[in-house]
């Protein structure tokens, strides 16, 4: 929820300089903001960023008191406004956006509605809240906040200053530091493996390792590997409800959308970009940097660099005139 | 689970009545009803209903002691089972459904196995189950119930009435009266908003509302909006494992089934129909009394009244075709 | 988490001739295992198995002490690991991995911070974890295991040796011997039923019906029936995220992968093997023996031993035919 603040340019300023960004401004450094809020809404006491030129008439009729602008749409700013330019508004938005916000910071306090078994141990500064059951053999980083009604373990390791919400999972398997887990994800869980036939279930004796600075989404599930490791490398952030089956290697810095799912075994390289409701099959090679769109459907390994879509999925421009083609049989 | 009752024709009657259905049937006012059941397994105390001509057969051959029954069909009725003659079947059945059941009613108990933050405040009769946290500033309404093993809170308001089933997580939240909200659904979350290449988190300050009589289902996850908020107007029905992300505005009487995802922004109109599995891009417009088939992917603005299929989704008329097209290749 | 164990070949001989296998070897009865491994790290300790030709470098180069192996794939083992020679080494893999781990037990023990309703009851030797409610007229069987954090009732019966993990909902259901439910399953919820244009709900009264042996993925939701019940018949495997909505019926020996959707009233044979992210429409008869493709949209009903492919779903090679001349439209 909104909290009005008093943050004045200067410290605006010095946190975009912290952040190699050069703003420019006709601000005063003593010139205040209570928000930061949308074009829409913001009003004269509110900072605002504009990067997205559909936009460009509600630019015009903005109430904020200063805007966050690329030097080349300063013409469209009204005269009430004042202006922040800088290169990537958008990225200085998400660094001030944490500027205006209150975050989350652990209390330090230990429910006594939690249990935590004598084989784990916990660093300083731990918040754990109410209904959170800490099972054998886990190890808590310091600073890390647990939110209620959680289950952690057996054989969890938590890095620093991650946070765990509510209702979440987390059983065989290691969190990076500064990690984000929300509300109701299942991590660690055996995964779908058994004999066909028989139906003898597999044991499954591996873990999860997430890397740091990994955000992962409401509700999403990542087994746990039949031997060794399910894999998340550091910097990933993976939305609401998706499914990472057993055995998955996903490299640094993936942005997977909701409610996509990935078999088991399968490998993903490097900075990939995979949108919504996206379906990989098990067993494949995914390179680096790989964009794939919404709603694929990839069914064979796909080469670094490759941007495709559709089910099966193909290179996105092969995929566009098929679509285009379909639609005039 | 069923249970006995004993419910005469004058209470159902009367019920169609205060309904606007008008009735007319071969029944006496002081007949009994023990249940009401599927047409298949109705026995010679309880009440079935016929809506489907593909069930014309089991119609002939039911057990029940009555069924609500369109004028057109009463030439199938066998002669033992009387008839409650009404214009539409389904709708008197959804009715009547809620006379034979048990109607969860708030007991007022405040399980001593919850805790409420001193910031929050509850109405009249407000029923509290086991292992609830009720966080910072929030106000439960009258009525109100909630299961056990939930998180709510901080900042949400709950109307009058509303039910939220047990492992749900809701925080910086305004849900109407008369909700429900089902099991291990996440309202409030962050959503998944960060610069792409910095990766830097984008704070959200914004809230979800959800208007009165809305209905949402199990392990379904709406986030909340960067500023502003994430909007389920009045009236509307969302099925278990949907995603809503940040800013997505849907209308009032929305019917969205499951496992459909909205991406970010998009903004639906009023009377919206959106069938299973179905994508939704962000940023998108579409327009009121839309009806989209299940499985689309809808990639483009839609105009009011239209009825799209596919992906990328299109004139459902236009996608028959081509889909028959595509398999005689 | 890997337990280091010493396993005996003549346990190993034991429990595989015990599952009807006939295992061929030239290990001592007494040489020791400490634990079962992957080809590509398992040591001169460990047990790995051979099932993927697309493996046979790894194999060759393989520092296991034995090998779960074909006598087709003997030539290819390096002479410095053993052979235990199976005609299924898949199988002999899935049964020896439950002989490697430590199999979840109940203890018996009752947490002091679960609550249980009185008119419920526990058969001998249950497991009760923290944080657990178990609700009205419930009947827990022998030997069952309800981790935290759980909501079970009203009206569930759970049959002896199941497992209930952590943040589950069941109510108004039956559950077999001998099943799992992963973390954050809803089982029993009222399904997605309402008169579409009055909005008025429809009481469920039905249940959900599991059978023995069957598994149940993490953050799955499985909607009671109208009246009746929906039903997963025995020795059924459902992933993560799987939607099942109300008065569906599932034969026995499902296999059905994540993120799959099955829309109301379907009746689905035995020995279905359906893949992930598809969505079967509702009203529809799936004959037994049928296979149905990833990412699929079936919309008609399916006969006996069909397999299909697509949206809408064909026969799976009319679909690659078709998929193949749409790409080069």
């Amino acid at each position: 929820m909104k909290n009005i603040k008093q943050i004045s340019y200067s410290s605006i300023k010095n946190l975009l300089i912290f952040n190699n960004m050069h703003p420019i401004s006709n601000l005063k450094d003593n010139e205040i903001f209570t928000s930061l809020n949308s074009l829409n809404n913001a009003n004269e006491n509110e900072l605002t960023f504009f990067n997205d030129i559909s936009q460009t008439n509600i630019l015009k009729n903005t109430k904020a008191k200063a805007c966050l602008i690329d030097n080349k749409d300063l013409k469209h700013l009204p005269s009430s406004t004042k202006s922040i330019v800088v290169k990537n508004t958008y990225k200085a938005f998400a660094i001030l956006s944490n500027l205006f916000s209150v975050k989350s910071k652990s209390t330090g306090n230990i429910s006594k509605y939690s249990l935590i078994h004598n084989s784990s141990s916990l660093k300083k500064n731990v918040q754990i809240d109410s209904f959170v059951e800490i099972g054998h053999n886990c190890k808590i980083g310091e600073n890390v906040i647990i939110k209620s009604n959680c289950k952690i373990g057996p054989n969890v390791i938590i890095g620093k200053n991650s946070i765990i919400y509510s209702n979440c999972n987390l059983q065989d398997c290691i969190i990076g530091s500064n990690c984000v887990i929300k509300s109701g994800s299942v991590i660690g869980g055996a995964g779908f493996g058994f004999d066909p036939r028989s139906k003898i279930t597999i044991s499954h004796i591996g873990n999860v390792l997430i890397g740091d600075n990994c955000n992962i989404g409401s509700n999403t599930t990542i087994d746990r590997a039949v031997f060794d490791s399910t894999i998340i490398s550091k910097n990933s952030f993976i939305d609401n409800l998706v499914q990472i089956a057993h055995n998955v290697y996903i490299g640094d810095e993936a942005i997977i959308a909701a409610q996509t799912g990935i078999a088991g075994s399968t490998t993903i390289g490097n900075n990939v970009m995979i949108g919504g409701q996206v379906g990989i099959s098990g067993h494949l090679t995914i390179g680096n940097n790989v964009q794939i769109a919404a709603k694929s459907g990839v069914t064979k390994n796909i080469k670094d660099n490759s941007i495709v879509a559709g089910f099966p999925a193909v290179d996105i421009k092969r995929w566009k005139i098929s679509s285009i083609k379909l639609n005039k049989l």
